[in-house]
């Protein structure tokens, strides 16, 4: 056994990496809500997060590969972070976090994400993948899609994003 | 917004519940390993939890619905625990984290359960998720699954139980 993990079990290294409070939160503002930006990530955060805290959890997903961060080049001082394909492979786990809860949360009832996720499917899924792969990852890198989605369709991120965020603000403001 | 939740994002609400490094090994270990007592769990930990943790878990986990205490038909003594339609209805959730584990995490090797999983595919999780509730969920609530697993087959669960141990001794002993 690794030293450094408590076991090898693949759902052992998820827990060593996502089981705290705040980690997957994080990537879910940057998924979701495209928050690429410390600042955006502060002070938008619908739980509050402190900034030592998501100092910290962008540092550790930096170092698992789950996040890059670079130099905006829009604004030269500031740092931006995106999704590697590493990250973005986390969709899939989120969509079944949000589908889980929706099942078995009283509390929640299926509005915003949650419905559109009802509606969407995979399909939403897999094209809201291809446009974080083009909003995120290097140009260079971006796997061309088996069928590219028409333009003029809205997009699924900006149609998720903008569930999501009406979804936040009824329940949360 | 409640205020015994941060936010109501269903995510956050999953992350309250799970967001911790012990929660999804309790629930892995009843699911793949149907571990169903205190010393099972305590003293077969591959991450050897600790006994006050895994107290304080298994009341969590009662108190979100996810599992429950009963008295062990066969060891008066003892209790038994076992997962409710909730708890199982985590199995998806819990393979998800396997497929993105085995993609995505190096020292990951696809051996014992995800190879399974490669082979079986969603029917494998699908079979799976009737036998555990045959096996955890009181008889009269079982649901008639669509069409019943021919009794010659070697099980699902045995099968994935198997691998999964097969796996974690390979790798940590």
């Amino acid at each position: 056994m690794r030293k450094d993990h408590r076991s090898e079990c693949v759902i052992n290294l998820m827990v060593e990496i996502f089981g705290d409070p705040w980690s997957l939160l994080v990537i879910r503002d940057i998924i979701f809500m495209n928050r690429r930006h410390f600042r955006e990530l502060l002070t938008n955060s619908p739980e509050g997060i402190a900034s030592n805290i998501l100092a910290d959890r962008l540092h550790r997903l930096v170092q698992q590969g789950i996040i890059v961060k670079s130099q905006d080049a829009s604004h030269k001082q500031k740092a931006i972070y995106s999704l590697t394909e590493k990250g973005i492979g986390l969709l899939p786990l989120l969509m079944e976090m949000v589908t889980w809860g929706r099942t078995y949360l009283p509390p929640f009832r299926p509005r915003g994400l949650a419905r559109l996720l009802d509606v969407g499917g995979p399909k939403l899924t897999e094209r809201f993948m291809a446009e974080l792969r083009e909003t995120h990852l290097p140009k260079s890198s971006v796997r061309k899609p088996r069928r590219s989605p028409k333009p003029a369709r809205i997009s699924a991120m900006r149609k998720i994003q903008t569930a999501y965020e009406a979804a936040l603000i009824t329940r949360n403001r």
